[in-house]
């Protein structure tokens, strides 16, 4: 989070909206936001998704995640919007849409189908903090 | 590239393999590199791996990846090595495994099925350099 | 189409509506539909979705895609729902949720992200038939 | 399996390899396999590897599964050949390639990457008989 200079802009149960301003080393050579940021902004927006359905002293844990990026992520700001789509007791099943925003508009510039598990009982209360 | 510390260690027709050394930036709260970082690593090996089966004056994109993470990556580099499974004239299905080496011992702590695409006579000639 | 029994019940550009009725030979030891079935609907409705914005003369065809399977398929008829979430000119991104229909009561059981690819001037004038 | 005209042909700790022959309702207008039926043999194939590496009484279950179609499975038999990669106490991580037979000449046609539940305890004894 900190190395992406994330913060979390919204969370309610289920969902998760997630915001990193521009920086220079967050891109590659053209300007835009390298693919491994909106990976990880998406993957990160899922973790606290699923979180807010879990027990208070579970951890979470990022099975695996498939990233479709479909725009450049080209802008001053990537924000990332997750949604637990299904919530089992062990995995919750989760997307994601990472939006690159310049001025007023947002471009859909990745998507995101993402496996997360919860690891009941072994909260590091740090994931989120 | 830059801002993940990594280098390129091997290049062969089809395979890539690269290497990023520890840095406080790339890691999580337990010290292991956070998965974005692993998933952003294997994705330019792909890239990488992928450029050496097309025309010189092509240009590479990530259509999309799927990563499974499967343990910590902790150690003092992290290794990513990926190899081309099939060549297409427009798309070059590639598999990545990252490793965690830590002294001796490499660690297998995730594997990554990624579809890259070829645009041919758009070369930048800046993804590789 | 014919082998699984599916019908085409809506098309409109960048959607499909596929279904398919409950057949013995679908379904597993606890009369679910196989899992296979969910994945294979689904990418046919995602193959219809994206043939829709493209040009006549073209053929589809899948890629890639990722299936998470989040419930059981029961009931009297499988639906699987497509749209395309970005339509490039070679490439589409569709995403596509599968229900199992009871009665009027519809479960979620699983949820696609696809890759389709459209091969310009080479209609086979078959897939859509 | 019965529906696929599935055999299982190889079985040992962490490996499974499937294979099954030509019939007209597996495949496709061009007399090719129809990728599900891909999907579906590298699915039950990867079901049979991680259950291998399970307790007796265990049920397998995927919770997703991602395939790159790569070919056109066209020949008289399909071959799935699926290894565990990642043998973890509920989840396990596995990869299958499939394979199209003509004669002597096999083409890889798929590959998969998939992630598969024990559930413990729940053994049903169906899903391998």
């Amino acid at each position: 989070m900190k190395h992406l200079g994330a913060r979390l802009t919204e969370l309610k149960p289920g969902m998760a909206e997630l915001r990193a301003g521009f920086r220079e080393e967050l891109t590659q050579q053209h300007g835009y936001f390298h693919a491994g940021v909106s990976g990880s902004l998406a993957d990160v927006a899922c973790g606290y998704a699923a979180y807010t359905l879990m027990p208070e002293d579970s951890s979470v844990l990022t099975v695996e995640y498939k990233i479709n990026l479909m725009a450049p992520a080209a802008g001053e700001e990537l924000i990332a919007r997750a949604r637990v789509v299904r919530s089992g007791k062990t995995l919750k099943i989760c997307t994601a849409d990472v939006f690159a925003r310049k001025g007023e508009t947002e471009t859909h510039c990745a998507t995101v189908l993402a496996t997360i598990m919860c690891l009941a009982g072994k909260s590091d209360g740090m994931r989120l903090t």
